[in-house]
């Protein structure tokens, strides 16, 4: 998606080992203008797909995947990530581990919110090493609920996380793939889609 | 707001001990075309102010203010609730206690994303004690932005925040307010408006 290419290299910042940061218009500060654009992609992207539900994992999913819901009209499932309170009954749950916290987390979901009348899109704003969205697709099988699809917005093409997917078959649209970057001229290179 | 306040009845669940789920709709799965409503009436009521940024806080905050921002145009903020690994250079930083997880966090915000020239809306899904709500008027004072309003999707009237923002004079819209619940009957008493 050239928009969010143009984005990223405009606004992303490259630091040393491999980080891309894009905190002021994807993850901390959020441009929902351009989220909206992102939705309408997505909705081309999965037009044959009889998509009911968006399944994303807080807390920087959360946002790109209710403005994205729009473009579909259908709900939001955020996946959170310990086991609060405020959830009772019954949930589906799954591990992650998180390479930028450093630690595993639980993820849960109500089993009210994932039913097997359900066909999800997952839906994240980065994809590296795929262990959020494995975590996701676990919670998705142990409900019985259909995957049609995962919709990314930034996937670093150099981790596996993209690879792995694509090989078990699973329909992956990233609207930007980073192939690589260089931390001394700022520059970042994007796959041709 | 009619149509929150006829939502919560139709699938809100209470609960003893005051406790109000709205789980199905509100903060855990997400009706996005609700918000979309919700986005119309705030603009409807903070049609005055020159607000150029949303401020909300991680999880449940954010789904409800990415949408609430299209309908005033302005890119959304959401502090975060621990010290990211991702999160460099400086930040503001507030303390809020949460009475649902028993336990004092830190709240912080890139320096970069609240300036001297924003002026914020803050939105939440809720409010109660107002500890969450003060924490980010903390943020939004210390980065010497102006607070333009607080825009919440449900007040529990009988609790002290939103009397505590209100007495200091900031405004502060709620789009339903309860006032009182049965969690023998189920029934949900809303404050005129």
């Amino acid at each position: 998606m050239k928009l969010l290419e143009e984005r990223i290299k405009k606004d992303g910042i490259v630091k040393k080992g491999n980080i891309l940061k894009v905190d002021g218009f994807l993850n901390h500060q959020m441009d929902v203008e351009l989220f909206d654009e992102m939705g309408k992609e997505f909705k081309r992207l999965f037009a044959d797909a009889p998509i009911t539900k968006i399944l994303t994992i807080e807390a920087s999913g959360i946002g790109i995947a209710c403005v994205v819901a729009q473009s579909f009209h259908v709900p939001v499932v955020f996946a959170k990530k310990a086991k609060s309170l405020n959830i009772d009954g019954e949930v589906f749950t799954s591990k992650v581990e998180s390479f930028t916290h450093k630690r595993v987390y639980d993820i849960i979901v109500s089993k009210k919110f994932l039913t097997p009348e359900d066909h999800v899109l997952v839906i994240d704003d980065f994809l590296a090493n795929g262990c959020a969205v494995m975590g996701l697709i676990d919670l998705i099988n142990d409900s019985g609920a259909t995957l049609e699809g995962v919709g990314i917005a930034v996937e670093k093409g150099f981790q596996t996380g993209g690879k792995m997917i694509r090989e078990k078959g699973i329909h992956l649209e990233s609207l930007a793939i980073v192939d690589g970057m260089n931390d001394e001229t700022g520059e970042i290179f994007f796959r041709e889609q």
